[in-house]
């Protein structure tokens, strides 16, 4: 066996069957070692960017993924998608073709390179971004290339795997290393029982559960650990649909002060957190605004947990969740259970908006669908709907990079054909890596993409002191005629009102092949949420900030300070982040 | 002053009147800035890695070039443009939107960022590519920003200026500081004493020009010197029209022994090469078979040079030339000058093919006309025409990233908006970036794009084993349709045979808006040059390498391991590299 063949061997045994990519003359064997492998399958791509981006959709619905590049300009291309699945815990495995070992250890000036000739450069690159990075030499390709999969499966980091031409040739071993690392026992049990202990005891416990749930696969031992303390339970922004929204302790999704006011209550008098898999990032947060006490958290990790200020390591997510559960009592208080969901709208010839949209879409998810909301307003609109239990939700809350979702709706498609894949996106977002479409159309997936032309960057207009300023307009262009200029089968339309939509939407589903629906509404369309938010932001910058609650004189110079800061961030407060403590305790 | 109104000044005063980029939370009032002030323009792209490479494309017409993103995500996504422009001495300012100081110090956990917060991650990414990179804190700001522009401006290397928000509108004194370096006098007086003796003493001189002559403002005084030297002159695949074609002394470019005779003959015979602005990389001096020897080699390079071995430093191109072309003596050999271009065919009815698509060019090409050559066969088609002196011809050699030409064209035409900017590219690498096309005509710019649409990757096809490799097809789509999507005035047209694109080139004439004509050739079709090489490189692959020339069984064995490499470096000998023999004088 080869260096690549045993690469291609382990990645299939984790389910990853499909390899994003895009040639170049690095890394014609790495592809036709894939090409020629009985059960795998080499997805062109038309740039890296959209390759990674592809990659990271497929691993998000499959658990894995793998991406070939070409050294330099390929790799180079792709830094961000990677980072992003670094951000979010999507272990994607990069293979980047090299040069062969004797031209780089003779350092010959090959085109990709610069005139101050570094081979290694791209690898200190990516070691900024990745869980495991190497360049396979000939003395340490098969140690190298099991780390980096230990990293992948026990981490759930993106790893980085650059090989010499002459090296993916190379005959390595393949003697069997075991990839996956278990809990430390002893760890395990003490943090489950203080974990538990302290549960009982408490009056107001809640439940907070996030995205890692789903990369650490406990969604299974999540819902049981719910489902048997019966504790108010919620979620931040990226984990929308984590837990069954129809469960009588679900209390829907938080949103800070802005909405759903019953998982706010429950978190302000909550005298236990137990937070599940959270990301304490701003707007998954909805602005750091959580208003309880350190000395009270519970936090779980993939393979760490904080008890009340106290870290474990080596504990698996799933494996103390389960512990957990076996010690837990039942809570017995009455649940407020707000109602989840859009409220159903009458359809009529009006112009289509958002709160139309997100309504019309809830009703159109069905069981088993995968969906995919770009960065920007979209996520937000799809996390106050309800869905069934089996409908996944994926967007990019934390890195958050505009264009994601596009390449990633591919990844989706192919990871799992037998799903529906509907994506929602801006045409700001879409614009950039749309070229993609060929490619779905060339490869007979069949999503379903929700484009809404709102004529510009609307997220950008929400949260920039002026909404009309033109920088946050962009070209237009016919986005359904241009869908249809690809090589292939696909149905397009382009809608301005709600019975359109309405009907476009039902075209769809007799529609055996991708579906492409344009959506104009007026640029200054945005949910509910969102115009708030822009609102309470605008007043910041108007210079009426929120007092701050210590009220010290250095915290107001800061608020002013941050007055004319036009970012997002510059209308939350900062003070009383767990996450913060949490850092200068493991500093 | 504020810090970026500061950065905006300087530029302004180099010729920047153009910002590329991308809006993002984090950048707007940097955008804002570039908006209010008098003299600059704020150009939307569609992407990061396009406003990249516009900015690039802009430096390489107008001296210098500029480009904003947001951090992280934004930043990330131009990392290959700014390594393309890194590689090639494009000068260009990548300027980056951070969070305030106090988000960063105070580690937030905003969007665009790690789970495991950091803020410096981006620019260690950077210091790897560009000449200088900063993060602009409140007491460092201009210190570093004067320290960046010394770098840009002498030393033609693109730098990283990223701006906390808070930093953006701080005031900064714009007390003077003189940005341009001087030669060093003494170094300066004796290398040229040394060059100008070398080159008298010698029997056979040869000028050897390249692509940092332009890059280092020396294109007048390299003409002086070879106009007065009159010794055999030529270039390598980036310096093609370094010098007017008409001179009695040029002799054709350099493409090893697979054309030009000539230019072969007088390189193999010259006693003193001298060597001005070169780039010994493996496509740019085909392969570096240069048959000359180390000793009698003149290596002038922007602001040092080489003279027989001895390195000068502190030494400016411009004032070189001009100093050496005092000193030598007018040489009085015949000179036996090739004829250079394509020669003229009959129009007919028949299917295009590359042959006639750069004959047809060569006619179309006028003065002052600047041609944006694509990576790939294009360039090689290019570089053997007969152009007018005044015809600036871009190529991306070194780095040669598939997908820079259409962005890059965007920037050139924006640089010269009185110049006919015409693109020719392959469709493979335009469908990277054809995104762009919306923006052009946005802006009002009328390039003239050649999209030749061979189905696939034909410089890949040329150069892996089998050309009918499935993963070199890529998706089709209808380019002339595509590109009317856009809204705004464009006119494209398909052309399958002679006669068709010959009407179209002439219909660009009355055109006054954007062209795209879509050339429609053969898959296999390509510049007979890269033909020969295909084919020499095939060869090789077929277990006939080359005899080494030192005949040793060391290089036999690693010969023979190249074979089964499907690298385009493969095919080229490796043993007689200047460039090899300075770094290791260097090391």
């Amino acid at each position: 066996m080869n260096t690549v063949e045993y690469i291609i061997n382990k990645l299939e045994e984790i389910g990853v069957n499909d390899f994003f990519g895009v040639p170049g003359d690095y890394n014609f064997n790495i592809i036709e070692a894939i090409e020629n492998h009985s059960n795998t399958k080499w997805i062109g791509c038309t740039n890296e960017l959209n390759a990674g981006y592809a990659a990271d959709g497929y691993a998000r619905v499959k658990g894995y993924g793998a991406f070939v590049t070409t050294y330099g300009v390929g790799e180079l291309s792709a830094l961000n998608a990677m980072a992003g699945s670094a951000a979010e815990n999507i272990p994607v495995v990069h293979i980047v073709g090299l040069p062969s070992t004797k031209n780089m250890e003779e350092k010959h000036l090959l085109h990709h390179n610069f005139q101050q000739i570094d081979y290694k450069k791209f690898l200190r690159i990516y070691e900024n971004i990745t869980g495991a990075s190497a360049i396979l030499m000939r003395d340490n390709a098969k140690i190298e290339i099991d780390r980096a999969f230990k990293t992948l499966i026990n981490e759930k980091k993106p790893v980085y795997l650059a090989i010499p031409a002459d090296v993916v040739n190379m005959e390595i071993s393949d003697r069997y290393v075991s990839y996956e690392s278990t809990s430390d026992k002893d760890n395990l049990s003490e943090a489950a029982q203080r974990i538990a202990t302290r549960i009982n005891e408490s009056k107001n416990p809640v439940v907070l559960g996030d995205i890692l749930i789903k990369r650490f696969d406990a969604k299974i031992e999540y819902r049981e650990f719910v489902s048997k303390l019966e504790a108010p339970t919620t979620n931040f922004l990226m984990g929308t649909n984590i837990i069954d929204m129809d469960l009588k302790n679900y209390v829907g999704g938080y949103y800070a002060d802005f909405k759903n006011p019953i998982a706010q209550n429950s978190l302000e008098k909550t005298d236990c957190l137990i937070a599940v898999g959270a990301i304490y990032s701003d707007i998954n947060s909805y602005g750091f605004n959580l208003p309880y006490k350190i000395n009270d958290h519970i936090a779980i990790y993939g393979d760490y947990v904080y008890v009340m200020g106290r870290r474990y390591d080596n504990v698996r997510m799933p494996e103390l969740l389960e512990e957990i559960t076996k010690l837990v009592d039942k809570r017995t208080e009455k649940i407020n259970k707000p109602n989840i969901g859009y409220k159903a709208i009458d359809i009529t010839d009006e112009p289509l908006n958002s709160e139309y949209i997100y309504t019309r879409l809830q009703e159109f998810i069905k069981e088993n669908d995968i969906v995919i909301a770009e960065t920007g307003c979209v996520p937000i609109g799809i996390a106050q709907m309800k869905f069934p239990s089996s409908v996944e939700v994926e967007s990019q809350i934390l890195w958050g990079s505009i264009g994601w979702a596009t390449p990633a709706a591919m990844g989706a498609c192919a990871a799992k054909p037998s799903a529906r894949v509907i994506l929602v996106t801006g045409e700001g977002a879409h614009q950039m890596t749309a070229m993609e479409i060929g490619n779905i159309i060339r490869q007979g997936l069949k999503p379903i993409f929700i484009v809404i032309n709102n004529e510009g960057y609307t997220i950008e207009r929400a949260l920039s002191k002026d909404p009309d300023l033109k920088y946050n307009d962009i070209v237009q262009l016919n986005y359904s005629k241009f869908a249809r200029t690809f090589e292939g089968d696909i149905w397009a339309a382009k809608v301005y009102t709600m019975d359109d939509f309405d009907k476009a939407l039902k075209i769809t589903q007799i529609m055996n092949k991708m579906c492409y629906i344009e959506i104009c509404v007026d640029k200054t369309d945005m949910p509910k949420l969102i115009a708030e938010t822009s609102k309470k932001f605008k007043e910041k910058l108007q210079c009426k900030p929120a007092v701050s609650k210590k009220g010290s004189s250095d915290k107001q110079e800061q608020l002013k300070e941050n007055q004319n800061i036009s970012t997002f961030s510059g209308c939350f407060n900062y003070e009383t982040t767990v996450h913060q403590k949490f850092k200068e305790e493991e500093a």
